[in-house]
């Protein structure tokens, strides 16, 4: 299978078209924003630490029986999954309080949560990706009951299955981003990528953060971070 | 029944303690704030709208069924209430786009939404009350499942009630916000206020605003929109 145009670069990836019209290739970047894009910058290596855990993610989740965009890896940063129509909406999962949760509720980062959250947030980087609610969404068309319950239950199976997955390599899954998308038929499943730019990594016995909270406050370390966790996974 | 000491002086209203512990004096004050306080004013006569709008609308509500605090008006400014442990969620309900929902969310204020919408907010003015969800709120220990659904299952009843009795006058419900309560057994109650401080009121042909938008945007005419929709619920 080979890249034809390129579709679509965002700020992780970029996604290209190829001769099945129903599988784009993505192709992982090494370049890191934050905060809306006002930060910009590059994680060596980046890309394919991305890759290949999302896509081991992938094949975990798809044997627990949630579906995923997953169809091959084509190199240590392409691969080649089903195109689908993106559900417009980030799926935020919570263990522990941190980043935008913290501040928007004033909890000290750290602090466990009684028990896991879900929220979407818009995905729209004009208005700055805004949390909004099932009410919302049914109000403005975005998605239909059905498909918010099916993500719904999607996601927090998908959280208990890497809490458990990371737990058992000393990393805390304190909270995580995910996308959903629509095949043609209307079938939904996970798409985008889950990696260290998308999910809070913790040492679970040291609380050192392995993502990309170290690219966003200048705690240095990142590409080691990166690496440790690609290691932690068993990958290289 | 008599005032005795004040209990709390907020935004809109006092709360005095009566002889009854079980019963609040609230004492609704001209005073006007907007922009989480950032502007102050006064609306002259506005805390007589208010008390006297509030507390038809909650006999209004106690008719159909739905428990409020309302117990009796014992002047213009003045009613006793029953004493609640406020939830501290604001209650939003929106029947059309307008204000921080139409910024919010890119749609322009005026659409009419495909359903009523539903969303919780954490009374905290240090927090600026950012939108929470039911999540969350289980997460914080902020209510309970139970109380969330007794409360949403209120506001939706709440709306569709006052949607009618407000269309019968002439007047567009856009958007309102309630605030529940929890006497001592835990009985979930409707608190607070309803008034044109809490309600976005349009005239239903002219679109014309009647209601606290008029001081938040400097509109003019203010004192007269809240006499008009007190002349037009049938008082004075
Ligand atoms: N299977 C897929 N089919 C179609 N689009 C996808 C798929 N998986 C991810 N995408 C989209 O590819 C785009 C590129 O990814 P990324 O660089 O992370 O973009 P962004 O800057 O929007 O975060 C995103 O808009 C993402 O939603
Ligand atoms: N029945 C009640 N029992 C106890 N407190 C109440 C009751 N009804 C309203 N309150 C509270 O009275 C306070 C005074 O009202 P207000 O001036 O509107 O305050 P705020 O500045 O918080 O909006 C509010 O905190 C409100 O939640
Ligand atoms: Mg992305
Ligand atoms: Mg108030």
């Amino acid at each position: 299978m080979e890249k034809k145009e390129l579709l679509y670069e965002g700020k992780a990836k970029k996604v290209y078209r190829t001769d099945d019209p129903d599988l784009y290739i993505v192709d992982y970047k090494d370049d890191a924003t934050a905060f809306d894009g006002l930060k910009k910058g590059s994680i060596s290596g980046k890309g394919v630490v991305n890759n290949r855990m999302s896509n081991l993610m992938c094949q975990m989740l798809q044997k627990a029986g949630v579906p995923t965009h997953f169809v091959e890896e084509l190199s240590d940063r392409e691969t080649l999954v089903k195109r689908v129509k993106i559900v417009p909406l980030e799926v935020i999962v919570r263990n522990v309080a941190a980043g935008s949760f913290s501040k928007r509720f004033g909890v000290e980062e750290g602090t466990v949560l009684k028990c896991p959250t879900l929220e979407f947030c818009l995905k729209d980087d004009d208005l700055h990706d805004p949390m909004i609610n099932g009410y919302h969404i049914l109000a403005l068309d975005l998605a239909t009951q059905n498909e918010l319950d099916v993500i719904s239950a999607y996601t927090f199976q998908i959280n208990k299955i890497m809490k458990e997955f990371f737990l058992s390599i000393g990393i805390e899954l304190v909270d995580f981003k995910l996308e959903f998308g629509k095949l043609d038929d209307g079938t939904i499943i996970l798409a985008d990528e889950i990696s260290p730019d998308t999910c809070r990594l913790w040492d679970s016995k040291t609380h050192e953060k392995l993502d990309k909270d170290r690219f966003r406050r200048d705690l240095g370390g990142v590409e080691e971070a990166y690496l440790e966790v690609m290691k932690r996974i068993g990958l290289n």
